[in-house]
């Protein structure tokens, strides 16, 4: 019998269809729904059919003529496009058990979402119609920018030309768009987001899942905002290798606590220095203590932050452990993700508890969070995609404060060194040692480390 | 600094404005959201203005008159309802710390949602308007029915009187209902449901308090159902009268679980003996054990169903923890609810790791439970709304099948006794020792019970 998470109630799968003209967000919100569902272990998967479309007419660079609902051609071509990706992700459904899949692209008429309806019911498979709707001239606008400096169909064009292109195509797709409406589409499960989120119109959700697609969408914001992650001070527990437990930090933990609001300040820079934070802790004392010193009136404990719970090991060290409970030892090794300690707990127990950290996350803006070696990898690993096999075996440095800035596709990564020596706590697959002292460097070994011109590292997510 | 759970994030206060005619299901609701808020520690309270009214109008028997748009005197005392529900609502959110407030009224005009609006906004509190709009003649039909057989003003009357009556009160006031709309009303913040949540159109939800609200009214059902809840069968810790654990059924617990599937056809009954239930357990062996001679198919385990942790006293008897931590022992007793176990749980803790269990409780059809005695008195003082001080001390003996009922305005007890006697694993305040080998018979000792024709205890929702 294995362990249910909210997630595995049903056994139900979605197809999400997403509906609007182009510069809506369309994307972004189906690359968040596959991020967020993918951290809940929820097999999920977005069909872009832009990107079908490119392969299809890879051999001129696009225009908007294209997309004139009277160039026949242009029709083929962009049919073809669809009809690519639709099999694509039926075979995956099919063979890779797939459970969410998200079909990204205008679907902009009633014929084409007929079709889709169709195959999806074909396959038995609950279609659910996401449709952005914006009439905010603004929003467009910005959205505009947004697109044409990050799709490849404008990759090496001129800013001018990108733009009134882009414009052209959009009035093409406005000659024939029909928006989803509760009478017209009234036996359909549909969402209809209105001017991001200023309205919202849900038609017969009736799953589980297609509720809780709904709930994390509705507390999704546009917003700059920034969130910074960091583990507590160095403790007394770091010194003797132990792990759990409810230690003091040592002596260098509280020069790190100490040396924490500058650190936060120098990550805002001089014309957001006072930028407004609010700081969460965990329940325990070594990260209340780290955040003592911080200037912010608005400090939370949840005990949802708490660090994973060892259950009989806490306060053991991996020796220790490796001697006492050396199946348990090898068995963790072997899946770190889904090992649970005796009376304890999983990696997959974290997030599950996590799940309303993140939604409320997702609603709040600037956020500095004072926590733990594995609730923070858990945290790092669904803002910035990392798989479940990695995220648990990430290097998250003590005395180093990570700035995340999510973008539209992509999610900025800084890391400010507090220069505050410390004992590492990484501990690699097979061996029950730890790491030698260090400054610590490494976050996710297998990903591409990309600097920008201020030296600050961006992780993409992929 | 205190420990927050997800409500406590905002300083944010709502009054929610029903808006609905009769037998729209209003009432039904507000006094759902009510408990669930209050469940979750926000200070929640429902202002019913028909009781205002039956206050005021005391001295004759209510008919539909009293509700024709041209009879002034009955608009005057309609109006002296509102105003004095209102004035006692604002009181109660300024002298009593009250968080959500809901009006629970038909508000059926747009010049009566102003003046609560301006009310509210005069006060600094959110409105956020609720409409019930029900277009689908048999479930009103059904909602009459309902509303005739509870509604004080019907007491004792005859029942085709009722019913003609009540369709004349609708009648009237159907002339001058005005529905939200989203283009009219596009500056307020509400949600309207149309047909039970077949669709809803949520408009300007923005802190998360509302968006809780939203979620969830949209996962509310109405179809009938029951949930049976059951601690495990007695372990061996209870045998030995230690706290936590992951112990094995005793002989007399294996007996339990071998009689559990009788007991539950018995409260099936013969007509539903048929019927599939869902069984969901705890990750523990003895809840798993309980649960292996059921012959449903479908059994998930839970993690946020385990027992609450007891951390550092964990696997303890009550004598231990009494002699080894005497101060503890006595902060628990003084205040259970709140009181955290060093490297544990509280009561508070367990609530909010059951939230998403309440939430899918709420979404789900027959559901079994097999669980552990904190955790069952939490999820029992959600359906049976005991209060925080009173339900950590609720007695919920072992061996036991209790069975509940959702009704409109109140929820159906039954419980069924295994007749194998268990230990007592009850605590008075005070002392260490635990109750007399029982049957055990009290669930909540404040409350009043209510036996029905067949011998089952109700228990009303106060």
């Amino acid at each position: 019998m294995p362990v249910y998470s909210i997630s595995h109630v049903e056994n139900v799968r979605v197809c999400v269809v997403m509906v609007g003209l182009p510069a809506r967000g369309k994307s972004l919100i189906a690359q968040k729904i596959v991020r967020y569902l993918s951290w809940l272990s929820i097999n999920s998967k977005c069909f872009n059919v832009g990107s079908y479309r490119r392969q299809i007419v890879s051999d001129t660079q696009v225009t908007a003529e294209l997309f004139d609902p009277s160039n026949e051609e242009g029709m083929k071509y962009r049919q073809e496009a669809v009809n690519a990706a639709t099999v694509d992700m039926m075979k995956w459904f099919l063979e890779e058990n797939g459970v969410v899949g998200i079909l990204d692209a205008t679907n902009s008429t009633r014929e084409r979402r007929d079709r889709i309806l169709k195959l999806c019911r074909e396959n038995l498979i609950e279609p659910m119609f996401l449709e952005s709707f914006c009439s905010d001239q603004d929003l467009i606008l910005q959205n505009i920018l947004d697109v044409k400096t990050t799709s490849p169909d404008y990759a090496n064009r001129d800013n001018d030309f990108a733009t009134n292109d882009f414009l052209q195509r959009i009035k093409y797709y406005e000659e024939v768009y029909e928006t989803m409406d509760e009478n017209t589409d009234s036996d359909l499960t549909f969402i209809k987001l209105i001017n991001v989120n200023s309205q919202i119109i849900l038609n017969r959700i009736e799953s589980y899942l297609e509720s809780r697609i709904v709930y994390y969408v509705m507390n999704l914001h546009i917003k700059p905002r920034s969130i910074w992650l960091s583990r507590h001070g160095e403790s007394e527990f770091n010194l003797t290798g132990q792990i759990g437990g409810d230690a003091n930090l040592s002596e260098r933990g509280w020069r790190y606590a100490k040396k924490l609001p500058e650190l936060v300040l120098k990550s805002l820079g001089e014309e957001n220095k006072h930028t407004n934070l609010t700081v969460w802790t965990s329940t325990l004392k070594r990260t209340q203590q780290t955040a003592s010193f911080l200037p912010y009136k608005k400090k939370l404990q949840w005990k949802a932050l708490d660090e994973l719970d060892a259950g009989e090991c806490d306060g053991m060290t991996y020796e220790q452990i490796e001697q006492e409970f050396p199946e348990d030892f090898k068995a963790r090794d072997d899946d770190k993700y889904e090992y649970r300690y005796k009376g304890g707990e999983s990696y997959r127990d974290i997030v599950i508890r996590l799940e309303p950290i993140i939604m409320e996350l997702e609603r709040q803006e600037n956020i500095l969070i004072i926590t733990h070696q594995a609730v923070l990898r858990c945290l790092y690993a669904y803002f910035m995609n990392v798989p479940q096999e990695e995220s648990p075996w990430m290097s998250i440095p003590l005395h180093t404060l990570i700035k995340l800035e999510p973008r539209a596709y992509l999610t900025l990564v800084s890391r400010i060194k507090a220069d505050i020596p410390a004992v590492s706590t990484y501990k690699e697959k097979g061996t029950s040692q730890l790491g030698e002292l260090m400054n610590g460097d490494s976050i996710s070994k297998s990903r591409d480390l990309i600097k920008d011109s201020e030296g600050r590292v961006i992780l993409e997510n992929k």
